[in-house]
């Protein structure tokens, strides 16, 4: 069976989701069940780490999740180590989705800063998911230093546009030797299927969902997308050609003429 | 629950598909039958007419399938009229998928004599759904002389482009009183996908299948992308911004450091 | 020298000009001057036929300019060619650019009037370019019934989208006989150079200068645009190649080390 | 006037210029006098440092040239400062375009070793004009250390590929308070005017004049292409529309029907 495994943990779904922006943390936890994620991003603002009965983690509380804390907030390598640290002990999970974007605007990531986090947390035993550009060169070193995955992005977070850095996804999807999952950007079910399409390992999806009009609808249609997608890179697809061809012949019934 | 009518059929899936291209007529039987497809293209030519154990047709013969004999290979519209006479006795039923493309290397269909055929065809009782190049004019007025519905191009057959048309697809789509299938080009799943995003009624789909390593597995991928991608339309996509804009808070526990 | 011939007209600037959307005919005559521009379109509505003082027409008394009347605002071939026959009379021209477009949304011109219209009109002596949607059959056929040149869109009119029929406008170019004039949808002087590049033979502009915020420079801009894209096109573009290849070579002085 | 200032100096032309790939010497001194380019970079391989007479150089001894030593080789930040170094001391310029790409086979540049350098190079005196991804963070962050210029790429170098980091630079564009000038990628000279009409303030080209079939009219045309882009954007660009307008009234001449 095709699943994926990443560090310690093997998946069935290939999507990857996260938790902001939803009306109520009823329609997250229903449209997260929906869309058949079992790795959902976390970030630790949204959890009161103090207060066992927090309502965002008893929606997340399902055999069907597993947590990725993010470090979202964090300027500097300092910060999110301090962040990561902070997860580990609150969620009891070694996993971390290292983010950096020191820009309020756009929310582009460090990455001198979040390949120093990345090697520390490295060293501190973390599970490391680094949030990047979708730079071929910068991947490699994360890689390197052991990272257990790469997560480029497509586009701006939030922008919905889809896979802008498209040139660069093939090409560190050809070179790494790591999980690479597509983050941020993926504003419909056709951008996450184009993703698996690519040979990209999975993706992660949060504004596109939860913003929806229909969030629960929404995620099943991710899920099964991106099974699409998947399917479709394993069932190899044939390329773009220059000249039409005909799937039905041209001449044939006119003799009868 | 969410059906496509066209005419006198309701189809529960949104993938039509063709017949031409496959390496066996199983391989095609299967692939199709994985796909969900209801409603399949076939070109007069491939079938014997005057042979009732006809290889072709007898892979057809399954109550998921309903047949669309198409005219290609027809360079005028006397001679697609012709086709489809022929077809309806041949293969008893009076759908018609029209296509006249006089150019070989192409086959970009002619605005002109499509026109004329869809006229002459209704007349003589035909559901009648034209190939044509995503003109938005020219569906209208194949809609005015009583077209069941239009299949616009994506790009040119056989080209696995995808939607290079998207802009004009999506004014057909906005005006357009009869159903929208988009026919040609459409080379991957993300593409089915994104067409029915957009709030196209159908897609169909052949080469992609019939040429990918795996047919059957692709069919599956198809019928699934068709679905996601009808799904997420119905759901109400959020549109892209200019902006980022953060799934999760920026500030927070840092006010803790 | 590289000069363009339509009919019996020979042009050393392929940058065709419109009269619409200025803020005054005197901007108007200054940008189109600054533009290099030696045909420029004119709807017969903006000129008053009875007055041989008419304000526009005042404006145009260059030397450098051919006047090109077009059809713009009519609905059918009938209405097209009176149009026609009242712009020969005016303005003392049989050359014609013949614009049906019935939609008003949109402006997207109708394949089958214009056709029709152009066959009369070429019949009537006149030396006919159509504004058509970018489909390579009807191109062909407009040739066939003796039309000087197409003018198939890039983008809808007024929208300054660029070149989004972009793989049909390659088809058109390698079949076409006459002069292809890419015309709508040209927004900036990038879009006017690929089109030349592509190989067209001219293109039309006309919303994309007079919107701009500074028409004259815009105008100017526009010439240099179409002469350079003219000359890449002559001067032979290379493909664009998957793998990357150093303009510098990688190794080298570091043997020095 | 409409000049370029970075650092000390400055220019009058916005298109600079690269020495690699052409078929002889000569050819490259004609192209690039065609051009117009005041700033042309040279790797410091191609030189021969030890010899005055050296035949690149001696091709590119014009008044209108600048040289901009290259670090073309250097896989790391030491080679970059020593190849920097030894640029200086052979050709007299404190100049420099510092290149790090670790990768053979795309080349893309590497981001942590390139801000190592810059620091260090900026600390030694040196005029840095970094080459580096479309990341908007990295380039803040080389601004900050004391660059003169960001040199982000818009494809991988020698793709000819044209502006695949749009979404990238549009956001550098906006952020930068040193000049914008984009390298790699750029394929034609509709690519050069988009990147200038986005309001980059130069941009870089090599591969796209050199392999050209007629070098020097390609050089030629490249000059015209980046005035028009940059004349352009100062006339500002109106902005695409969803809906078409026409440029010519919709009614008018008819009511005379």
């Amino acid at each position: 069976m095709d699943q994926l495994v990443i560090a310690d943990k093997t998946f069935n779904s290939r999507l990857f989701t996260g938790t902001g922006k939803f009306k109520s943390n009823e329609l997250m936890e229903n449209a997260l069940v929906a869309s058949g994620s079992e790795l959902v991003t976390v970030a630790l603002k949204r959890v009161d780490v103090d207060n066992p009965e927090d309502d965002v983690l008893a929606h997340l509380k399902h055999d069907q999740f597993n947590l990725l804390p993010n470090t979202s907030g964090a300027r500097t390598a300092k910060e999110a180590v301090f962040a990561a640290q902070l997860a580990r002990e609150a969620l009891g999970t070694n996993w971390v989705k290292l983010e950096i974007h020191p820009d309020p605007k756009y929310l582009m990531p460090d990455p001198i800063e979040t390949l120093q986090a990345a090697e520390e947390m490295v060293k501190q035993g973390f599970i490391v998911l680094p949030y990047i550009h979708a730079d071929p060169v910068l991947c490699k070193r994360l890689e390197e230093v052991g990272c257990a995955a790469v997560m480029p992005l497509g586009a701006p977070i939030g922008s919905n546009k889809g896979l802008k850095t498209l040139d660069f996804l093939e090409i560190i999807i050809e070179q790494s030797n790591v999980p690479v999952v597509v983050d941020a950007g993926i504003g419909s079910p056709s951008h996450a299927a184009h993703a698996m399409e690519l040979g990209a390992d999975a993706v992660l999806v949060n504004t596109a969902i939860a913003v929806a009009g229909d969030p629960v609808a929404m995620g099943k249609a991710f899920g099964q997308a991106v099974e699409a997608g998947r399917a479709a890179h394993l069932a190899q697809i044939a390329q773009p050609r220059v000249t039409a061809e005909a799937s039905s012949p041209l001449t044939g019934f006119l003799n009868q003429l």
